[in-house]
Protein backbone atom coordinates (compact mmCIF):
# COMPACT_ATOMS: atom_id res chain seq x y z
CA UNK A 1 0.00 0.00 0.00
CA UNK A 2 -0.43 2.51 -1.50
CA UNK A 3 -1.42 0.48 -4.90
CA UNK A 4 -1.82 2.11 -7.92
CA UNK A 5 -3.53 0.63 -10.74
CA UNK A 6 -2.95 2.85 -14.19
CA UNK A 7 -4.61 1.52 -17.07
CA UNK A 8 -3.61 3.71 -20.06
CA UNK A 9 -3.81 2.64 -23.57
CA UNK A 10 -1.55 0.56 -25.28
CA UNK A 11 1.78 1.86 -26.04
CA UNK A 12 1.26 5.08 -23.74
CA UNK A 13 4.82 4.68 -21.94
CA UNK A 14 8.06 2.90 -22.87
CA UNK A 15 9.14 0.75 -20.10
CA UNK A 16 12.01 4.16 -19.05
CA UNK A 17 8.60 6.13 -18.82
CA UNK A 18 6.80 3.17 -16.30
CA UNK A 19 10.13 3.41 -14.52
CA UNK A 20 10.14 7.34 -14.32
CA UNK A 21 6.37 7.60 -13.35
CA UNK A 22 6.72 5.30 -10.69
CA UNK A 23 9.54 7.15 -9.52
CA UNK A 24 7.41 10.19 -9.37
CA UNK A 25 4.87 8.70 -7.50
CA UNK A 26 6.80 6.84 -5.04
CA UNK A 27 8.65 10.26 -4.37
CA UNK A 28 5.30 12.14 -3.36
CA UNK A 29 4.86 9.65 -0.94
CA UNK A 30 8.42 9.94 0.51
CA UNK A 31 7.36 13.38 1.87
CA UNK A 32 5.02 11.08 4.53
CA UNK A 33 7.36 9.11 4.91
CA UNK A 34 6.69 5.88 4.15
CA UNK A 35 8.50 3.06 3.73
CA UNK A 36 9.55 3.29 -0.49
CA UNK A 37 8.68 -0.38 -1.15
CA UNK A 38 4.99 0.08 0.03
CA UNK A 39 4.53 1.83 -2.79
CA UNK A 40 2.96 0.05 -5.97
CA UNK A 41 2.33 0.50 -9.43
CA UNK A 42 0.97 -2.10 -11.59
CA UNK A 43 0.20 -0.90 -15.81
CA UNK A 44 -2.55 -2.09 -17.48
CA UNK A 45 -2.11 -1.62 -21.20
CA UNK A 46 -5.55 -1.56 -22.51
CA UNK A 47 -6.17 -2.55 -26.17
CA UNK A 48 -8.40 -0.39 -28.35
CA UNK A 49 -12.25 -0.50 -28.37
CA UNK A 50 -11.44 -1.35 -24.62
CA UNK A 51 -12.59 1.85 -22.63
CA UNK A 52 -15.85 3.36 -22.63
CA UNK A 53 -16.33 7.23 -21.72
CA UNK A 54 -19.81 8.19 -21.34
CA UNK A 55 -21.32 5.69 -23.64
CA UNK A 56 -18.03 6.56 -26.24
CA UNK A 57 -15.41 4.57 -26.92
CA UNK A 58 -11.95 6.85 -26.05
CA UNK A 59 -8.77 5.13 -27.18
CA UNK A 60 -6.80 8.41 -24.91
CA UNK A 61 -8.12 7.69 -21.12
CA UNK A 62 -5.95 7.20 -18.95
CA UNK A 63 -7.52 5.80 -15.84
CA UNK A 64 -5.98 5.83 -12.49
CA UNK A 65 -7.39 3.85 -9.13
CA UNK A 66 -5.46 4.07 -5.93
CA UNK A 67 -6.22 2.38 -2.62
CA UNK A 68 -4.31 3.94 0.49
CA UNK A 69 -5.02 3.37 4.09
CA UNK A 70 -7.68 4.20 5.52
CA UNK A 71 -7.55 7.08 8.06
CA UNK A 72 -4.39 8.54 6.86
CA UNK A 73 -5.54 11.62 5.35
CA UNK A 74 -7.29 13.64 8.35
CA UNK A 75 -9.48 16.40 7.23
CA UNK A 76 -10.53 18.80 4.34
CA UNK A 77 -7.43 20.90 3.67
CA UNK A 78 -5.22 18.15 4.15
CA UNK A 79 -7.34 16.10 1.91
CA UNK A 80 -7.36 18.39 -0.60
CA UNK A 81 -4.33 19.28 -1.00
CA UNK A 82 -3.66 15.74 -1.71
CA UNK A 83 -5.49 15.41 -4.59
CA UNK A 84 -3.59 18.57 -6.03
CA UNK A 85 -0.20 16.49 -5.32
CA UNK A 86 -1.78 13.75 -7.23
CA UNK A 87 -2.23 16.19 -9.74
CA UNK A 88 1.05 17.39 -10.06
CA UNK A 89 2.58 13.98 -10.32
CA UNK A 90 0.32 12.21 -12.77
CA UNK A 91 0.25 15.44 -14.78
CA UNK A 92 3.16 14.96 -16.94
CA UNK A 93 2.23 11.99 -18.09
CA UNK A 94 -1.36 12.25 -19.29
CA UNK A 95 -2.22 16.10 -19.58
CA UNK A 96 1.27 17.09 -20.81
CA UNK A 97 0.97 14.01 -23.17
CA UNK A 98 -2.48 14.96 -24.58
CA UNK A 99 -4.52 12.32 -22.89
CA UNK A 100 -7.89 12.82 -21.12
CA UNK A 101 -7.72 11.43 -17.26
CA UNK A 102 -9.60 10.87 -14.36
CA UNK A 103 -7.61 9.57 -10.69
CA UNK A 104 -9.59 8.61 -7.65
CA UNK A 105 -8.40 6.67 -4.87
CA UNK A 106 -10.41 4.52 -2.49
CA UNK A 107 -9.57 3.74 1.14
CA UNK A 108 -9.06 0.30 2.80
CA UNK A 109 -8.58 -1.21 6.12
CA UNK A 110 -5.08 -0.99 7.80
CA UNK A 111 -5.47 -3.67 9.71
CA UNK A 112 -6.26 -6.57 6.27
CA UNK A 113 -2.85 -6.23 5.12
CA UNK A 114 0.23 -7.80 5.10
CA UNK A 115 3.80 -7.55 3.17
CA UNK A 116 6.21 -10.70 2.74
CA UNK A 117 4.15 -12.21 5.47
CA UNK A 118 4.55 -9.63 8.06
CA UNK A 119 1.82 -7.40 9.63
CA UNK A 120 3.02 -3.73 8.42
CA UNK A 121 4.20 -1.43 11.41
CA UNK A 122 1.95 1.03 13.21
CA UNK A 123 2.40 4.27 11.16
CA UNK A 124 5.51 6.68 12.71
CA UNK A 125 6.32 4.08 15.00
CA UNK A 126 9.98 2.91 15.83
CA UNK A 127 9.57 -0.55 13.67
CA UNK A 128 8.29 1.69 10.69
CA UNK A 129 11.42 4.10 10.83
CA UNK A 130 13.70 0.90 10.77
CA UNK A 131 11.29 0.01 7.40
CA UNK A 132 12.16 3.31 6.15
CA UNK A 133 15.72 3.42 6.56
CA UNK A 134 16.23 -0.42 5.10
CA UNK A 135 13.82 -0.10 2.69
CA UNK A 136 12.11 -3.97 3.12
CA UNK A 137 9.78 -6.10 5.56
CA UNK A 138 11.67 -6.76 8.70
CA UNK A 139 10.16 -8.57 11.95
CA UNK A 140 9.84 -6.47 14.82
CA UNK A 141 8.36 -6.34 18.50
CA UNK A 142 6.03 -4.95 20.62
CA UNK A 143 8.36 -2.13 22.03
CA UNK A 144 8.97 -1.24 18.10
CA UNK A 145 4.77 -0.38 18.19
CA UNK A 146 5.20 2.17 19.79
CA UNK A 147 5.80 5.97 18.20
CA UNK A 148 9.11 6.95 17.21
CA UNK A 149 8.35 10.49 18.79
CA UNK A 150 6.49 11.32 21.75
CA UNK A 151 5.83 14.71 20.06
CA UNK A 152 2.21 15.47 19.91
CA UNK A 153 1.23 12.57 22.71
CA UNK A 154 1.51 15.02 25.15
CA UNK A 155 -0.89 17.98 26.00
CA UNK A 156 0.39 21.46 27.69
CA UNK A 157 -0.32 21.04 31.43
CA UNK A 158 0.09 17.44 31.65
CA UNK A 159 2.57 16.43 34.42
CA UNK A 160 2.92 12.74 33.69
CA UNK B 1 -16.62 7.75 -11.30
CA UNK B 2 -18.72 5.63 -11.72
CA UNK B 3 -15.77 2.98 -12.78
CA UNK B 4 -16.98 -0.15 -13.94
CA UNK B 5 -14.22 -2.98 -14.19
CA UNK B 6 -16.25 -5.72 -16.44
CA UNK B 7 -14.07 -8.90 -17.08
CA UNK B 8 -15.50 -11.25 -19.80
CA UNK B 9 -14.22 -14.36 -21.38
CA UNK B 10 -12.34 -13.27 -24.33
CA UNK B 11 -14.48 -12.64 -27.48
CA UNK B 12 -17.57 -12.40 -25.38
CA UNK B 13 -18.24 -8.44 -26.82
CA UNK B 14 -17.65 -7.23 -30.08
CA UNK B 15 -16.82 -3.62 -29.90
CA UNK B 16 -20.81 -2.81 -31.00
CA UNK B 17 -21.43 -4.60 -27.91
CA UNK B 18 -19.28 -2.90 -25.73
CA UNK B 19 -20.32 0.45 -27.37
CA UNK B 20 -24.17 -0.44 -26.66
CA UNK B 21 -23.29 -2.31 -23.33
CA UNK B 22 -21.43 0.99 -21.84
CA UNK B 23 -24.15 3.31 -23.33
CA UNK B 24 -26.45 1.56 -21.18
CA UNK B 25 -24.83 1.52 -18.35
CA UNK B 26 -24.33 5.00 -19.10
CA UNK B 27 -28.12 6.06 -18.99
CA UNK B 28 -28.44 4.58 -15.48
CA UNK B 29 -27.01 7.39 -14.72
CA UNK B 30 -28.20 9.70 -16.60
CA UNK B 31 -31.22 8.99 -14.46
CA UNK B 32 -29.99 10.62 -11.36
CA UNK B 33 -27.92 13.07 -13.42
CA UNK B 34 -24.88 13.24 -13.32
CA UNK B 35 -22.65 14.30 -16.12
CA UNK B 36 -22.63 11.20 -18.72
CA UNK B 37 -18.37 11.70 -18.66
CA UNK B 38 -18.17 10.64 -15.21
CA UNK B 39 -19.08 7.00 -16.34
CA UNK B 40 -15.73 5.15 -17.55
CA UNK B 41 -16.72 1.39 -18.33
CA UNK B 42 -13.34 -0.99 -18.58
CA UNK B 43 -13.26 -4.12 -20.43
CA UNK B 44 -11.12 -6.78 -19.24
CA UNK B 45 -11.12 -9.86 -21.29
CA UNK B 46 -10.12 -12.74 -19.62
CA UNK B 47 -8.23 -15.34 -21.65
CA UNK B 48 -9.51 -19.02 -20.41
CA UNK B 49 -8.22 -20.47 -17.83
CA UNK B 50 -7.92 -17.51 -15.83
CA UNK B 51 -10.90 -17.16 -13.94
CA UNK B 52 -12.17 -19.92 -11.07
CA UNK B 53 -14.99 -19.74 -9.19
CA UNK B 54 -16.19 -22.23 -6.06
CA UNK B 55 -12.01 -23.44 -6.92
CA UNK B 56 -13.38 -24.55 -10.27
CA UNK B 57 -12.42 -23.00 -13.73
CA UNK B 58 -15.20 -21.13 -15.05
CA UNK B 59 -14.71 -19.83 -18.89
CA UNK B 60 -18.13 -18.70 -18.98
CA UNK B 61 -18.02 -15.98 -16.19
CA UNK B 62 -19.05 -12.69 -15.90
CA UNK B 63 -17.40 -10.61 -13.06
CA UNK B 64 -18.32 -6.68 -12.78
CA UNK B 65 -17.15 -4.43 -10.11
CA UNK B 66 -18.19 -1.23 -10.17
CA UNK B 67 -16.77 1.81 -7.27
CA UNK B 68 -19.99 4.52 -6.85
CA UNK B 69 -19.10 7.65 -4.91
CA UNK B 70 -19.54 7.18 -0.91
CA UNK B 71 -23.16 8.26 0.76
CA UNK B 72 -25.25 8.56 -2.62
CA UNK B 73 -27.28 5.42 -2.04
CA UNK B 74 -28.71 6.96 1.07
CA UNK B 75 -31.20 4.06 2.84
CA UNK B 76 -32.39 0.56 2.25
CA UNK B 77 -35.22 1.02 -0.08
CA UNK B 78 -32.92 2.95 -2.58
CA UNK B 79 -29.99 0.82 -2.21
CA UNK B 80 -31.87 -2.26 -3.26
CA UNK B 81 -33.78 -0.56 -5.88
CA UNK B 82 -29.91 0.43 -7.31
CA UNK B 83 -29.20 -3.46 -7.47
CA UNK B 84 -32.54 -3.79 -9.82
CA UNK B 85 -31.55 -1.95 -11.70
CA UNK B 86 -28.18 -2.93 -12.18
CA UNK B 87 -29.47 -6.12 -13.06
CA UNK B 88 -31.90 -4.67 -15.42
CA UNK B 89 -29.15 -3.13 -17.32
CA UNK B 90 -26.72 -5.80 -17.54
CA UNK B 91 -29.20 -8.60 -17.82
CA UNK B 92 -29.38 -8.47 -21.41
CA UNK B 93 -24.98 -8.82 -21.70
CA UNK B 94 -24.95 -11.88 -19.30
CA UNK B 95 -27.81 -14.03 -18.49
CA UNK B 96 -29.28 -13.44 -22.05
CA UNK B 97 -25.87 -14.63 -23.38
CA UNK B 98 -25.33 -18.02 -21.21
CA UNK B 99 -22.87 -16.57 -18.60
CA UNK B 100 -22.86 -16.79 -15.14
CA UNK B 101 -22.59 -14.02 -13.45
CA UNK B 102 -22.00 -11.86 -10.14
CA UNK B 103 -22.04 -7.85 -9.53
CA UNK B 104 -20.78 -5.98 -6.66
CA UNK B 105 -20.47 -2.26 -5.62
CA UNK B 106 -17.47 -0.22 -3.98
CA UNK B 107 -18.14 2.67 -2.38
CA UNK B 108 -15.26 5.52 -2.28
CA UNK B 109 -14.31 8.78 -0.96
CA UNK B 110 -15.68 11.62 -2.61
CA UNK B 111 -12.97 14.24 -2.09
CA UNK B 112 -10.23 11.89 -3.31
CA UNK B 113 -11.14 11.99 -6.96
CA UNK B 114 -10.59 14.64 -9.76
CA UNK B 115 -11.10 14.31 -13.16
CA UNK B 116 -9.10 16.57 -16.10
CA UNK B 117 -7.29 18.09 -13.06
CA UNK B 118 -10.62 19.54 -11.39
CA UNK B 119 -12.36 18.45 -8.25
CA UNK B 120 -15.69 17.73 -9.19
CA UNK B 121 -18.64 20.24 -8.09
CA UNK B 122 -20.57 19.30 -5.24
CA UNK B 123 -23.72 16.97 -6.25
CA UNK B 124 -27.13 19.22 -7.33
CA UNK B 125 -24.39 21.90 -7.62
CA UNK B 126 -24.72 24.75 -10.24
CA UNK B 127 -21.98 24.09 -11.44
CA UNK B 128 -22.85 20.27 -11.54
CA UNK B 129 -25.57 21.35 -13.84
CA UNK B 130 -23.02 23.14 -16.67
CA UNK B 131 -20.83 19.92 -16.41
CA UNK B 132 -24.24 17.78 -17.57
CA UNK B 133 -24.53 20.17 -19.81
CA UNK B 134 -21.43 20.67 -21.42
CA UNK B 135 -20.97 17.01 -20.76
CA UNK B 136 -16.87 17.93 -20.11
CA UNK B 137 -14.77 19.05 -16.53
CA UNK B 138 -15.03 23.03 -16.57
CA UNK B 139 -13.51 25.72 -14.22
CA UNK B 140 -16.11 26.90 -11.79
CA UNK B 141 -15.55 29.13 -8.41
CA UNK B 142 -16.87 29.07 -5.02
CA UNK B 143 -20.74 30.42 -5.85
CA UNK B 144 -21.39 27.70 -8.30
CA UNK B 145 -20.96 24.78 -5.18
CA UNK B 146 -23.81 25.88 -4.27
CA UNK B 147 -27.63 23.73 -5.07
CA UNK B 148 -28.67 24.30 -8.45
CA UNK B 149 -32.40 24.21 -6.30
CA UNK B 150 -33.46 24.99 -2.63
CA UNK B 151 -35.86 22.59 -3.03
CA UNK B 152 -35.73 20.48 0.45
CA UNK B 153 -33.21 22.89 1.82
CA UNK B 154 -36.44 24.60 3.53
CA UNK B 155 -39.17 23.62 6.00
CA UNK B 156 -42.68 24.18 6.13
CA UNK B 157 -42.70 27.12 8.84
CA UNK B 158 -39.82 28.56 8.33
CA UNK B 159 -39.85 32.05 8.54
CA UNK B 160 -36.21 33.13 7.19
CA UNK C 1 -17.81 -12.38 -2.94
CA UNK C 2 -14.97 -12.50 -1.68
CA UNK C 3 -13.37 -11.33 -5.14
CA UNK C 4 -9.57 -12.15 -5.27
CA UNK C 5 -7.60 -10.25 -7.89
CA UNK C 6 -3.71 -12.48 -8.24
CA UNK C 7 -1.58 -10.26 -10.24
CA UNK C 8 1.28 -12.26 -11.01
CA UNK C 9 4.27 -12.32 -13.57
CA UNK C 10 4.10 -14.04 -17.18
CA UNK C 11 4.35 -17.47 -16.73
CA UNK C 12 4.18 -17.98 -12.79
CA UNK C 13 1.29 -20.39 -12.27
CA UNK C 14 0.01 -22.90 -15.17
CA UNK C 15 -3.68 -24.06 -15.42
CA UNK C 16 -2.93 -26.76 -12.56
CA UNK C 17 -1.25 -24.47 -10.61
CA UNK C 18 -4.29 -22.10 -10.66
CA UNK C 19 -6.81 -24.56 -9.93
CA UNK C 20 -5.21 -25.71 -6.86
CA UNK C 21 -4.56 -22.04 -5.37
CA UNK C 22 -8.31 -21.34 -5.93
CA UNK C 23 -9.26 -24.26 -4.23
CA UNK C 24 -6.82 -23.72 -1.29
CA UNK C 25 -8.43 -20.13 -1.38
CA UNK C 26 -11.77 -21.50 -1.55
CA UNK C 27 -11.48 -23.75 1.72
CA UNK C 28 -10.49 -20.95 3.24
CA UNK C 29 -13.81 -19.65 3.17
CA UNK C 30 -15.60 -22.96 3.59
CA UNK C 31 -14.58 -22.72 7.16
CA UNK C 32 -16.69 -20.05 7.92
CA UNK C 33 -19.15 -21.32 6.03
CA UNK C 34 -20.34 -19.71 2.77
CA UNK C 35 -21.25 -21.21 -0.10
CA UNK C 36 -18.33 -21.97 -2.42
CA UNK C 37 -19.21 -20.31 -5.33
CA UNK C 38 -18.80 -16.91 -3.81
CA UNK C 39 -15.08 -17.41 -3.65
CA UNK C 40 -14.07 -15.87 -7.39
CA UNK C 41 -10.10 -15.61 -8.10
CA UNK C 42 -9.13 -13.64 -11.10
CA UNK C 43 -5.89 -14.81 -11.94
CA UNK C 44 -4.41 -11.40 -14.13
CA UNK C 45 -0.99 -11.96 -15.94
CA UNK C 46 1.25 -9.19 -15.58
CA UNK C 47 3.74 -8.83 -18.60
CA UNK C 48 7.16 -7.85 -17.61
CA UNK C 49 8.14 -4.45 -17.14
CA UNK C 50 4.10 -3.65 -15.76
CA UNK C 51 4.78 -3.98 -11.91
CA UNK C 52 6.68 -1.27 -10.12
CA UNK C 53 7.76 -1.15 -6.35
CA UNK C 54 9.32 1.55 -4.78
CA UNK C 55 9.97 3.07 -8.30
CA UNK C 56 11.76 0.18 -9.27
CA UNK C 57 10.57 -2.60 -11.96
CA UNK C 58 10.05 -5.81 -10.17
CA UNK C 59 9.56 -8.58 -12.63
CA UNK C 60 8.85 -10.97 -9.47
CA UNK C 61 6.24 -9.98 -7.79
CA UNK C 62 2.70 -11.28 -6.82
CA UNK C 63 -0.02 -8.61 -5.52
CA UNK C 64 -3.00 -9.92 -4.01
CA UNK C 65 -6.25 -7.48 -3.79
CA UNK C 66 -9.26 -9.19 -2.26
CA UNK C 67 -12.81 -7.37 -1.31
CA UNK C 68 -15.00 -8.89 1.30
CA UNK C 69 -17.92 -7.97 2.45
CA UNK C 70 -17.44 -4.76 5.50
CA UNK C 71 -18.73 -6.20 9.07
CA UNK C 72 -17.97 -9.72 8.54
CA UNK C 73 -14.33 -9.77 10.01
CA UNK C 74 -15.43 -8.08 13.77
CA UNK C 75 -12.62 -7.34 16.32
CA UNK C 76 -8.81 -7.52 16.37
CA UNK C 77 -8.29 -10.52 17.31
CA UNK C 78 -10.19 -12.28 14.37
CA UNK C 79 -8.73 -9.62 11.83
CA UNK C 80 -5.29 -10.57 12.94
CA UNK C 81 -5.80 -14.19 12.81
CA UNK C 82 -7.71 -13.80 9.21
CA UNK C 83 -4.17 -12.25 7.85
CA UNK C 84 -2.73 -14.98 9.38
CA UNK C 85 -4.72 -17.44 7.53
CA UNK C 86 -4.34 -15.42 4.16
CA UNK C 87 -0.41 -15.94 4.27
CA UNK C 88 -0.82 -19.33 5.31
CA UNK C 89 -2.89 -20.16 2.24
CA UNK C 90 -0.95 -18.04 -0.38
CA UNK C 91 2.72 -19.04 1.09
CA UNK C 92 3.19 -21.85 -1.02
CA UNK C 93 2.43 -20.02 -4.12
CA UNK C 94 4.54 -17.06 -3.66
CA UNK C 95 7.21 -17.11 -0.61
CA UNK C 96 8.16 -20.90 -1.26
CA UNK C 97 8.02 -19.89 -5.10
CA UNK C 98 10.70 -17.22 -4.37
CA UNK C 99 8.70 -14.56 -5.51
CA UNK C 100 7.87 -11.17 -3.30
CA UNK C 101 4.47 -10.43 -2.15
CA UNK C 102 1.94 -8.09 -0.58
CA UNK C 103 -1.69 -8.52 -0.24
CA UNK C 104 -5.06 -6.26 1.14
CA UNK C 105 -7.76 -6.46 1.14
CA UNK C 106 -11.03 -4.05 0.80
CA UNK C 107 -14.15 -3.94 2.50
CA UNK C 108 -17.16 -3.67 0.44
CA UNK C 109 -21.13 -3.03 0.66
CA UNK C 110 -23.18 -6.46 1.37
CA UNK C 111 -26.06 -4.85 0.15
CA UNK C 112 -25.06 -3.77 -3.11
CA UNK C 113 -23.67 -6.78 -4.61
CA UNK C 114 -25.77 -9.48 -5.93
CA UNK C 115 -25.18 -12.82 -7.91
CA UNK C 116 -27.40 -14.64 -10.82
CA UNK C 117 -29.84 -11.52 -10.39
CA UNK C 118 -30.39 -12.76 -6.77
CA UNK C 119 -29.76 -10.87 -3.74
CA UNK C 120 -27.88 -13.07 -1.12
CA UNK C 121 -29.50 -13.82 1.46
CA UNK C 122 -28.07 -12.79 5.12
CA UNK C 123 -24.84 -14.75 6.54
CA UNK C 124 -26.13 -17.95 8.66
CA UNK C 125 -29.59 -17.65 7.54
CA UNK C 126 -31.76 -20.98 6.82
CA UNK C 127 -31.55 -19.52 2.75
CA UNK C 128 -27.58 -19.43 3.40
CA UNK C 129 -27.67 -22.71 4.39
CA UNK C 130 -29.21 -24.06 1.10
CA UNK C 131 -27.09 -21.55 -0.96
CA UNK C 132 -23.89 -23.85 0.13
CA UNK C 133 -25.31 -27.31 0.42
CA UNK C 134 -26.50 -26.72 -3.21
CA UNK C 135 -23.46 -24.59 -4.38
CA UNK C 136 -25.36 -22.12 -6.13
CA UNK C 137 -27.85 -19.16 -5.92
CA UNK C 138 -31.15 -19.66 -5.54
CA UNK C 139 -34.53 -17.76 -4.96
CA UNK C 140 -35.59 -17.61 -1.67
CA UNK C 141 -38.29 -16.22 1.01
CA UNK C 142 -39.10 -13.56 3.34
CA UNK C 143 -38.82 -16.16 6.00
CA UNK C 144 -35.69 -18.07 5.15
CA UNK C 145 -33.49 -14.79 5.79
CA UNK C 146 -34.35 -15.90 9.68
CA UNK C 147 -31.01 -17.18 11.34
CA UNK C 148 -30.43 -21.13 10.62
CA UNK C 149 -29.70 -21.16 14.26
CA UNK C 150 -31.46 -18.59 17.25
CA UNK C 151 -27.95 -19.58 19.19
CA UNK C 152 -26.53 -16.38 20.24
CA UNK C 153 -30.11 -14.35 20.13
CA UNK C 154 -31.01 -15.06 23.61
CA UNK C 155 -29.26 -14.19 26.66
CA UNK C 156 -29.40 -16.54 29.81
CA UNK C 157 -32.37 -15.17 31.93
CA UNK C 158 -34.56 -14.79 28.98
CA UNK C 159 -38.00 -15.80 29.88
CA UNK C 160 -39.90 -15.06 26.35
Amino acid sequence: MPLWKIYHPAGAYTDDDKNAFSKSITSLYELVPIPKFYVVCVFEEMPAGTIYVGGERHDQFVRIRVDQIARTMPGQIVREWWVSQLERVIGPWVKDRGYDWEISVDETPFDLWSLQGEIPPPFESIAEKRWVAENKALSYGQAEKLPASMNGLTLPGMTG
